[in-house]
């Protein structure tokens, strides 16, 4: 599918150095190619963008399990619309991209790109929805969306485009809406878990939600730079909209009643960065089987005078493989020794690398090597496919368990200020206990390098002394990080 | 996954009446929602999209196999990249939607929605390519362009807004990239092919082709009313677009050569439209199996005391359905009798219906429907699989053989220009005897309601008499329709 053709072996960077690293590794395994020349808008390359698209194949394919259907609504919102919800303007005027003409003429209207689909789509859910019975609406969109960000830009964590899918729903009451969100959070953690990443589910603090919810639910994964990469949010939207976009529609008993809506986002971007940032090591990505775009990488090792033998092997057990059902390739090409394709498929993450030498195809032998431990094992062909499957299992168990114990020995507790400033200083996510007071976090974060990032939506945590700040009762346990 | 639950039966719309036919069956089976708050642009709903989704998945797998990366870049173009080569912007700039603001701020350089992606990808292929071996590049990718038409829009067939793949390659020489234009065109035919389409392949006249290219190729397929629409191209672009944005390597010799470009784009709005309007009929859209989102349905009969009976063998044979891999749906909605359930699932165009009464599940029978032509089939259960597989290929067969016939049969020869005059006023697709001089195809359009679309690309055809027009020795034959 791909390789590096031109290039020969490079200086592999040690994942220590955790931004140079990350930059090296987007260039050299094809994942995102930052220098587009327009500033905060990155190119997908072709590794990364087989990589994403199984991510959001996972996705969709769920969401699809939940009754959303797939949809497509377009890239502008008219002005009028994008301004009818108040607290929406407030969140978002600030960083949209404006069409003002078109061909030679001024637009009568001027339009935007969505920064977020809810003023696009409640339009036309006004249009489906008379009766209950139209109830609920469901949909969902992979598509990407448009923020003029004044922070600094990162590939893949922050940029002007970023690719998601959004969900967008509306139910008869806030009940059948609470279940909504339930879902969507079953959802999000489903596709998180099967890439092996770790995260922490925040309630978001009323000053952090979204534009025009009630609370926003929010998935926090830890980042090697020590910030905080929030990877996923869903949100419960209560009247808010629905009253702004008139989405009323006959009850039961023939009465016009309000609907209560959802949204949900994944950032393909930033749950694409955090696979690579959680499970990369010194010699590149490591890939979760499940998202490799190759599996299995056959390279053959030619000894002189029995060349066809170790290719007529390899050609067997490819063809094995692939019957299988699991992407394999064979790197025949002659052009670069064994040496430098092991280096190259290392660095794309390719989770089983099979070298075939003479001995092994005169013996009907399978030499494997795993990327994640580079632990090799020799077998007979006859166990093959079960070997690869199980080494797929196992090598998913091991890179969740690490990521797992990242996660957990990243999180500290802070019963005063030093102590918090110490361990933000060490990078890490800290609990405290909090009183709730906006104030109070607002004064936090001014004088220390992270800030509140909630409470446990999916743990309940009772704070266990006064509030680090105000020294009054707490009534929460709070989580402070630093944040993209 | 969809049905149309708050209505009830409502009056069907003959297809001989295509116009209102076509927008009835947009609305109906969910295929797109026109009534976006922004002219030209249209909301793609849940059943449409499914089958949008389907039909990108057939194209992108097979440019894949093709060698072809899925890439993704950015819709914003700026201004300087979009204007480098000359033919290209005197096709484009007329039609380009301008981002001039963000936030609070006037852009510095303005941006354009992008129109198709060659100056957007260009600039990177430069960066991509230094020596020979880094040729072929062969990217693709799914996304939205943007046209502010200014001829009348109509859903999938012409937005301001269109979904598309497009494919772009640089190669070392033009034979190389001759090669591409026709493993592309290949590509494209699979795709059409396996969805029962019919299409004639054009080489565009000079004054019709891409802006920038060397050739194009269209596919041009039928349309209900007279007008031929242009489902895909494929273009040769020769060196324009390398000269123009510096895309040069370093050849074998080491010395500095200039790439050959091609590209090429699939409307999947337009091949959407193609596939409803070519197969529907008057009970509204008719399916090909491979892009139907359920493939079968199976609706329980309800008779009074009997309904555990007819419930529990409908649930025996949806599971023995979906385990064959299948798409199934049990509709076992008791809101609507089961009359009005056949009439949704064949508005939705579902391939095969399954009727299960108490008789049937007593006799462990199976009786079948196909869409297409309504035939009914009891079979025993034992056969289920073997008989819908057996229906599905039926039914494709049956779809294709009639669409190839329409289109023949709406081919003809015209050797004067009355003759020419009457078959357009019948909304033919006609041949002509040209001598090839653009004048002759301008003066051509003023006098009938048609144009020259080209020639014919995958079969040759000489002249059989002299220019239509101008009388002189003909050159070509030329077809001429009406067009969208």
């Amino acid at each position: 599918m791909t390789g590096n053709k031109s290039s020969t072996k490079k200086e592999l960077i040690a994942k220590d150095n955790f931004s140079e690293w990350y930059d090296n590794v987007l260039l050299e395994a094809k994942i995102v190619d930052d220098r587009y020349p327009v500033k905060g808008f990155s190119v997908y390359t072709g590794w990364g963008m087989s990589i994403a698209k199984r991510i959001i194949g996972m996705l969709e394919e769920k969401l699809e399990e939940n009754g959303n259907e797939p949809m497509q609504f377009p890239v502008v919102i008219p002005e009028d619309s994008f301004q009818k919800e108040e607290d929406h303007i407030e969140g978002f005027s600030g960083e949209v991209f404006w069409i003002t003409h078109a061909g030679n003429n001024e637009l009568e209207r001027r339009l935007i790109l969505r920064p977020t689909s809810e003023t696009a789509i409640y339009p036309m859910f006004k249009l489906w929805m008379r009766s209950h019975q139209d109830l609920p609406l469901r949909m969902h969109q992979t598509c990407n969306v448009y923020r003029y960000e004044t922070k600094a830009t990162r590939p893949l964590y922050r940029g002007r485009e970023f690719l998601w899918n959004e969900g967008h729903t509306a139910h008869v009451d806030y009940d059948d809406a609470e279940a909504e969100v339930r879902a969507a959070i079953e959802a999000y953690r489903s596709v998180y878990d099967r890439l092996g990443l770790s995260y922490i589910m925040m309630k978001r603090p009323e000053f952090d939600k979204f534009a025009g919810a009630d609370y926003s639910v929010a998935f926090d994964t830890w980042n090697p730079d020590g910030k905080v990469n929030q990877i996923g949010t869903v949100h419960q939207l209560g009247h808010n909209f629905a009253k702004a976009f008139d989405l009323t529609y006959e009850d039961a008993d023939g009465e016009q009643a309000t609907a209560t809506n959802t949204c949900y986002g994944m950032g393909f971007g930033r749950t694409l960065a955090a696979t690579i940032a959680h499970h990369g090591d010194d010699h590149g990505l490591v890939l979760p089987p499940i998202v490799a775009p190759i599996q299995v990488v056959i390279i053959p090792i030619f000894f002189k005078g029995k060349e066809e033998i170790a290719l007529n092997y390899s050609k067997k057990l490819f063809d094995e493989i692939k019957a299988a059902g699991i992407r394999v390739k064979l790197d025949d090409d002659n052009r670069f020794n064994p040496g430098d394709k092991y280096f190259t498929w290392e660095m794309y993450g390719t989770p089983i690398r099979i070298e075939v030498g003479p001995r092994e195809a005169q013996n009907n032998k399978v030499t494997l090597v795993r990327r994640d431990t580079f632990e090799k094992t020799q077998i007979d062909e006859s166990e093959l496919i079960p070997t690869i499957q199980g080494l797929f299992e196992s090598i998913f168990e091991n890179l969740r368990a690490k990521d797992k114990k990242t996660l957990d020995n990243l999180i500290a507790d802070a019963y005063d200020l030093d102590q918090l400033k110490t361990y933000m200083d060490s990078r890490m996510i800290v609990r405290i206990n909090w009183c709730g007071d906006p104030d109070c976090a607002f004064n936090l974060k001014d004088m220390v390098s992270g800030e509140i990032r909630g409470t446990r939506w999916d743990v309940e945590e009772k704070p266990t002394g006064n509030c680090i700040m105000c020294k009054e009762e707490a009534k929460y346990v709070a989580y402070v990080s630093r944040t993209y």
